[in-house]
């Protein structure tokens, strides 16, 4: 763009700017802004870094404006960059707008050369070991991360010096030591490139420049990116900063610090401090860091000032505030700060105590904690009081707490877990056939792999514990070594799937707080204090109604508790389990219409019974229950084990007519794809009586209640549903029922699961009171995915492919499925205006999809107990949107 | 609506008011205008009908408009309704715009009564018997379609009277029988009704306006209605026309006659005369009808009136007309009209004829034959001179006469056929597993399933002949029983798939001529003249282009001289049958990349010369690829028979090592819904070198072709994307095999069978050149029906029940996948304009599917190789729409 200003001093930018100056830049500038010691600098924008991605070149008008800000910076340094005698050297850093694993990130002490790394000794007094080890440092960092020499090629370099002089750290080496190192650095830099390290500080800078910007690209970001769906053209900024040194002399240093505790939300001062050093040094811990408050001691000057500055930055980002910082010759410099992240308890926490210091209000307060910090929160925990031993230390990629003996198969884990026992399957790594001994296990722990791995996935889809990628596991096919401890099977482990920590032996298990707060037992904890507010404040703002999906009343009134506005989802073929499954048998064998009609005669009064239990514990709110869904013969035994029985018994000449009667019957009833088969409305208008029944048995416990003087307040889902005319044909079915057996009024609806429901929106909503959403058929129909097949099969790939950034299982297709939303509920309320719309999906607990159905404009959303109040909590965030 | 006219005056209507007046009523008006011997009527209009149906009663204006009427048509004929000595009688007839059954359809003799029976003799000359058997006629049909007296009850009592006077047949009861008769019909009417029959004609006439206005929602016209997607608030229309009696004498009667004959399409006079006689005895059949020729002697100034009337009515309608008179007392009168039935071969003749004598233009003979008619034509024919034994009928599935050698296996069938022998495979029901002896086969005939079933899809898929659910059919593994006739291998059956009818032994086969004349056999035949010239026009007219579905050389050959303008789709997964089940075997089985490299390398070269066939039968034109669609399991045993063999072996202690290997990786892949499962562009990301592999083969074909100097144009289809990161990903590896490959261009685009995909079309548009629906998978996920499991399980209820009018399957379901194929045909264009739209679903030959393509904006439709001349045909009709 002609006339563009792709460069902006630190003095003209803000944090508004992130989009065009990146995080970092935009904090800097701030910084600057608001008058702090921020080392001189200045960041090329994000559109400079589109343009050359895109054309291959620098836009032409940058290199001048380069030339200008460097010449700006040279003079607020009074050095020049170069220069023999007294050389600026400079960082160069990468920011884009969000934070991004992958990129190049930083590059120190550019600008030194064979001809100035004496002028930066005496800059720094004499100290030559200091200026060679910069200069060996900017020729490793600029090789690996600019030219991609190999890092191993300068490390085995330096670690042959060390052995070559008998020493074991790096401080240990001299200036002459460093000298030389420097010289075969750059001999492997030529080796690995062609070409010498380049003397020209113009040049270094210019090619670190594009660099930065090519990392934009690099596989990993780009993985990242498709991830977490960060578009692909936003482009990195590139700042520019004049370099302090932190390793001059005792009077200067480097450290990091909070604003609060970023643990506990606790106020006060929170960092790490390490004298005559530089952050490099911090991270790679050769030396140890001193607690923060120790600098007042140090230099009470610098300290004092850094907590003034502290103060005025977290007022002025109103936030808990994460900040860097060098102090040269006694000199503080800021050299980056953010919004810190924090754990869940301190999130919640840090909003309430903001809003009790009037810097934020309740709005901002909600905006600032999330529902997955909720649900952290309410996940059991390990009581970690008897100090337990941390046997390994993993990813934690599905959390929970989970104890139970170790198993190193999937077939011994389904057979121990099959006779009772809870236990954790460990495995190197798993895989689709481990799928039966993942279902069996409380908890899963594996070596290798990550947050994506098909361990994580998985686990994370069934809600078991997961700990993955804990690489210090040595795993046999049937024991586990860690260093010189062995697990064997049915040695007991306790992993921990938010930590990541495994622990030997049996750890205590602790009932999270703010669950019991939840169920009722005050606390006058703060945390408890913290989540009462706010709960509070989301359920003023938010307009979405929070049901549950339960099919008993202890469900329905511990849902209650939680804060559930009524039940959204009871699936009445649970009700169908247990000892009534010999009914149930006898129903889909049923050869005559006598033989079916006492089947279900028989079935009658217990449905009744099981709503009478239900609409009692959810008296005067709505329940939507749902008619009979799944195919019948999922309540028959497996094709495969009834035919090896039979044929094995026929073998053996044993009588078998009734195995091979229900042999027979498998068969006939056998499906393809059972998903895509006969169940639903189909079985309704297939089978004589199956609905009536259920239907009677509704209508007749709400007439039972009512006679009691209570308030049922049933609704009648009609499930699978894909055009108007079945559900007019149920419809005029229930409604005369109803209209015999009870006076209550009952609604009459349908699920939208079916793509074609939604589809045909309009017309289903002239025979329809409600929808609701059954969001996990749509998404398997409209993806073509049955989630029984694809998780295991290979959505850890997929994930791994970056074709998903989540499993659209877990967080609802917006693109996709939330299409379908979007045109049933458009068709549906143009149809009929009143019509009521919620979901009932898995996604109806799933933060990011209950902003979507909020802004959708549905009415409810639906969700497992547990999630009520995750639910409560995003409604009401949402609402603030 | 207030002033709103209820009733015509056939002077006052016109044939372009039928949805006012109904078909019968807009060419009763028609032929009055045109100065035909009408007898006066009048017409209450399906608006009147609406008012009636929507209030329960008649709009308030109604009867004076009918009083008014009523009055000016006894002006007319000099005659008074209800007249004790020279009574008007009318005839009360139905008529909707679409012709209808079930509902009521004519009230004859209206206005008689006890008072005026003996005046309507006396009109009659002094025939007291015409006057009673009028009278009983009135009660009885007044009985049972006004009042819902059993029918039964009626001609029980007149059988009772036969019996008693000792006589056969109804005209030789007497006068007194007659009178008698009558008496017992008005008791029967009190009896049933509760009231006696009503003397008031104009009474009379109003419960029978009424009872025509109900009918409309009559239970089969209600359901014949949901099926035909025929709206169900249209209403229909009463004509009251004044009575005529042809069975006054030797100068009276009734006929039926055609302009042209409707079988052949032959100009002449055809018809059928009645002397004596009311057109109701035509109907029952007492007496034998005369040919119409019969006429001119019998009243010669009638017949020459009536060959006028037929000439004129042609001429007006432009077309072949079916019409129905009366004669009375040598005076002519025309009581219908209607454009005529005729056969399909009538149909093509008719329509050229008209062309000829200029009567209409080619468009107008191109709407006046279908897809469906050309279909007929194309079936061979049995010659059933020989009166050929019948012995089973079940459902013609897929038509075509197919005479062959029973066989009862798969692999029997092969085998035979193989040797150059013909047979018909015989099977229970068929599955996948039979698709090679389905292909061998030259008919199937199955016990089970209908139209929808397995056998049935697939053999109108590969065109060939299939009689399925002859349910009298006892089949065992190796013969059939009928009764106590068997039927063992090798003895021949004949069976025709179009009326379903298997005969014993070989009948005669006549081959079709039109099939011949595509074929390139010309011939001199009116019919084949007919035939050209109405596919020169419709492939001068068309905008869609016709492919095929083809994945051989010979049926591409074949296609092609249909008229086949390319390959829509190929189906790589046939090539990897047969021996080379062995190879893919290997390749599923493979534990290492060696052994997987080895088995693609193997396939390789197969593969490419598969492409080489095709792409020569196909020169110069577009040939669609898709990668390998199904589930890899489809290539293993069934996990049932497997599991009992293994189980089996077991138990007796045998050797079964490779068994339980191979059963152990058919469970490993066993899925729950294989049809939502690791299929189609999943496979080709989590298996590598599979899609290279095929992507090699269809370039170095190409590659091959090309150095020949021949012109292939290879298109890459990727199956099942449901989002554009699995298209691009696939994208980039096949651009690169094929930059390595070949220089010949290919196109890289998708199918869109996955309901996602169609609803993200505007982002795939991105990363395809172009999009074929596969209309089939997008049917089944968009209504989530199975195909393999539904059709049999429940479609037969579904279409009982009228929740289908057709299944999805076989003509698009427009509302619903329709508005798919829309929404990503919009999608698709806006994003990228120049996007080539196709499908190739079975819906690309189905005529009602064919018109909606064409109006969605498709550019081709592919199907299969016999169905091209039907889609070029409907094509063309569409482009007239």
């Amino acid at each position: 763009m002609a006339g563009e200003k792709y460069v902006y001093d630190f003095s003209e930018g803000s944090k508004d700017l992130k989009d065009l100056l990146g995080g970092k830049g935009a904090n800097l500038a701030e910084m600057t802004r608001l008058g702090l010691p921020v080392p001189a600098g200045f960041t090329i924008t994000t559109s400079a870094c589109r343009a050359f991605l895109a054309t291959g070149e620098n836009p032409p008008s940058l290199a001048a404006e380069i030339d200008d800000h460097l010449a700006s910076l040279e003079r607020d340094m009074g050095r020049e960059l170069g220069d023999h005698g007294d050389p600026l050297l400079v960082s160069v850093r990468s920011g884009a707008a969000f934070s991004m694993p992958g990129m190049m990130e930083t590059v120190l002490n550019v600008g030194l050369n064979d001809a100035n790394v004496a002028g930066l000794a005496a800059q720094a007094g004499g100290d030559e070991r200091f200026a060679w080890d910069s200069y060996r440092r900017l020729v490793q960092m600029f090789g690996k991360t600019v030219c991609d020499v190999p890092g191993d090629a300068f490390s085995d370099a330096l670690d042959e010096l060390k052995q070559a002089r008998g020493v074991r750290n790096d401080v240990d080496l001299g200036a002459d030591d460093l000298a030389a190192l420097t010289a075969t650095f750059k001999r492997i830099f030529a080796k690995h490139t062609g070409h010498d390290f380049p003397q020209d500080p113009r040049e270094q800078l210019r090619l670190t420049i594009a660099a930065v910007f090519r990392s934009w690209n690099a596989e990993r970001a780009v993985l990242y990116r498709r991830q977490e769906r960060i578009p692909g053209d936003l482009g990195t900024a590139v700042s520019v900063v004049a370099m302090v040194f932190g390793n001059l002399g005792p009077d200067s240093g480097t450290g990091v610090a909070f604003t609060r505790d970023p643990a506990s939300g606790a106020q006060g001062i929170y960092g790490d401090y390490l004298q005559n050093a530089q952050g490099e040094d911090v991270v790679a811990g050769i030396r140890n860091t001193v607690p923060l408050e120790r600098l007042q001691e140090i230099d009470r000057r610098s300290y004092d000032r850094l907590l003034d500055i502290m103060a005025t930055l977290e007022g002025h980002y109103r936030d808990l505030c994460d900040i860097e910082f060098t102090i040269e010759r006694g000199k503080l410099w800021m050299l980056q700060t953010r919004v810190g992240k924090r754990t869940a308890a301190a999130a919640f926490r840090i909003a309430a105590q903001l809003v009790q210091e009037g810097m934020i209000d309740r709005d901002e307060a909600l905006r600032r904690v999330s529902g997955a910090q909720l649900g952290q929160l309410m996940f059991p925990r390990f009581d970690l009081s008897s100090a337990p031993d941390v046997l390994a230390t993993g990813v934690g990629a599905s959390p929970g707490a989970a104890v139970g003996k170790a198993v190193f198969t999937a077939a011994r884990a389904a057979s121990l877990a099959g006779s009772g026992e809870d236990v954790i399957l460990v495995r190197r790594e798993t895989n689709p056939e481990d799928l039966a001994g993942m279902i069996a296990a409380r908890g899963i722990l594996t070596a290798r792999g990550g947050k994506t791995s098909h361990a994580a996935v998985v686990a994370r889809g069934m809600g078991r514990a997961c700990v993955c990628g804990a690489d210090s596991l040595d795993i046999s096919g049937s024991s586990l070594r860690v260093g010189d401890v062995e697990i064997a099977e049915g040695d007991v482990l306790s992993i921990d799937g938010t930590t990541g920590r495994v622990y030997r032996g049996a750890v205590p298990v602790q009932p999270s707080e703010v669950v019991q707060y939840f169920e009722g037992s005050a606390s006058e904890d703060e945390l408890v204090q913290a989540v009462d507010m706010l709960m509070t404040h989301a359920d003023d703002r938010r307009r979405l109604a929070v049901r549950t999906n339960a099919d008993t009343g202890d469900d329905a009134a511990r849902a209650r508790r939680f804060g559930a506005e009524g039940i959204g989802l009871c699936r009445t073929e649970h009700m169908f389990l247990g000892d009534r499954k010999e009914l149930v048998e006898k129903l889909i064998l049923a050869h005559t219409d006598q033989e079916r009609g006492d089947a279900l005669a028989a079935l009658l009064p217990l449905q009744r019974s099981d709503f009478v239990d239900l609409f009692r514990a959810m008296d005067g709110l709505p329940v939507t229950v749902r008619l009979i869904d799944p195919p019948l013969h999922e309540f028959l035994p497996s094709l495969e084990e009834l035919a090896v029985t039979v044929a094995v018994a026929r073998e053996r000449g044993e009588e078998h007519a009734d195995d091979e009667r229900l042999l027979d019957a498998v068969r006939r009833m056998h499906e393809q794809n059972p998903m895509l088969g006969l169940r639903g409305v189909r079985l309704g208008l297939v089978i004589p009586g199956l609905f009536a029944m259920q239907v009677r048995a509704i209508a007749e416990a709400a007439a039972h209640l009512a006679a009691e003087g209570l308030h049922p307040r049933p609704e009648i889902m009609v499930p699978l549903v894909g055009a108007v005319q079945e559900l007019e044909m149920v419809r005029g079915e229930c409604e005369q029922i109803v209209a015999e057996a009870t006076g209550v009024p009952i609604l009459i609806g349908t699920m939208i699961e079916v793509p074609r429901a939604a589809l045909t929106a309009g017309q289903i909503a002239e025979a329809a009171d409600f929808f609701s959403f059954g969001t996990n058929d749509l998404t398997q129909m409209a993806w073509g995915f049955s989630r029984d097949d694809v998780e295991g099969a290979f959505f850890w790939r997929y994930l791994e492919l970056g074709i998903f950034g989540i499993s659209p299982f877990e967080s609802l297709d917006r693109d996709g499925v939330g299409r379908l939303v979007r045109i049933a509920t458009d068709a549906g309320r143009a149809e009929k205006p009143g019509l009521k719309l919620g979901v009932c999906g898995e996604h109806g607990g799933d933060p990011e999809s209950v902003h979507f159905f909020h802004e959708v404009g549905l009415d409810y959303v639906s969700c497992s107990p547990f999630r009520v109040p995750i639910a409560r909590l995003e409604a009401g965030r949402a609402a603030l949107d």
